[in-house]
């Protein structure tokens, strides 16, 4: 069985914030951790303790300075790949949830974020634990949008069941599972939008654990075939 | 708090099994169902149930013909998108966890499939229940798969936050949450892969109770960017 915690009651993020030490206190108030949980946290949060946010004037601005490359266009929406090579709405710039006035940038290194995290929450709590950064992408052919993974400590994000046998006894050639971005989307489904729930635990899911990363996610642009 | 509960010792699903009881019954020995309830069943019971088993030696013969249209050959991977409107690999054609000499292929109308599993679930229980048929695809610009969901029945598969307000009172223009494949996703945690499970319950999740379906989550072609 598999659970899923909301953290309520974190303070709003301010730029500077101890945010491990809130989630910490946070997973207090919800039971508290226990070995092996998945903590997932939102970019937003992340973002906001880094200081990552700018004044809302020059967007396109922040949009051209964090893209890599610009993918499309059409209306007023533009799909990026970022400078870490996620392929997003604006390059990760959003004002949503962010203090009027301001706009807020991904993290610059959202796996080192996610290990920084993960070393304090083991501090604290003495237990092994997983990270996870979340962030609201879309998607190419299917409408609405899903949380994935954008930072990933202490597992590994991709289940590679290639080589592994099928009921049979048939080897899999193909099935390589990305379980970070389905906890950020388990995630997603306890914290919901514009509630301040910022982070949910998620117990009970059996990962790799190892050094993984989110940046192993992205598909390198040469193997791309919808770049 | 949300709990994932995999339904375990269902026996193998054979051409015209009664899935249906097979799940409440697999439900049963998990504690049984309670109100609201989202049942996530993976694509290749539902489409054995159904008798969608075909001879593996004309395995292109099936994809030409699962295919409207084809979107990118690379080596032996094909990408396509089926009479659904459904963007994945060999048009859904399959051969993982079928017997061997077999592929499986997509259900006609998992939507209607979905629509009959969840009738026949309340019937049995006596609760309203979600039904969500899942299946694993890889995505444009992120490695791995995850599962998604091409079926649903009994709730709005989009949890659409545009036009509410975030925590400084912005109108959110753009986020619209599909909920149905977090649901899928988050239930394959659970699964995993080879296992012989091939269903969950998903509890505690808030949903738009309604008609939606599966169908409403294909983005338009006229709409799509990357097509």
């Amino acid at each position: 069985m598999i659970g899923i915690f909301p953290l309520r009651g974190l303070p709003e993020i301010e730029p500077g914030a101890d945010l491990g030490a809130l989630l910490h206190a946070g997973a207090g108030a919800a039971g508290g951790f226990v070995p092996d949980d998945i903590v997932v946290v939102t970019q937003k949060v992340v973002s906001k303790a880094e200081g990552r946010l700018y004044p809302d004037g020059g967007k396109e601005a922040h949009i051209e300075r964090e893209a890599r490359r610009i993918l499309r266009r059409s209306g007023t929406l533009l799909i990026a790949e970022t400078h870490h090579g996620f392929v997003c709405a604006n390059a990760g710039v959003d004002s949503s949830n962010v203090p009027l006035g301001s706009v807020a940038l991904l993290p610059e290194d959202p796996d080192a974020s996610a290990r920084r995290l993960r070393a304090q929450l083991e501090h604290l709590s003495g237990f092994r634990l997983g990270v996870v950064i979340s962030d609201t992408f879309g998607r190419a052919w299917r409408l609405g949008q899903t949380d994935v993974a954008i930072g990933v400590a202490g597992f590994e994000p991709l289940t590679d069941h290639r080589g592994s046998r099928d009921s049979e006894g048939r080897v899999l050639h193909a099935t390589n599972i990305c379980t970070a971005d389905e906890l950020a989307g388990a995630a997603e489904l306890a914290m919901g939008k514009s509630t301040r729930v910022c982070a949910a635990i998620v117990r009970g899911v059996e990962v790799a654990w190892g050094r993984g990363t989110a940046a192993q996610i992205v598909r390198p642009p040469g193997e791309d075939l919808f770049r």
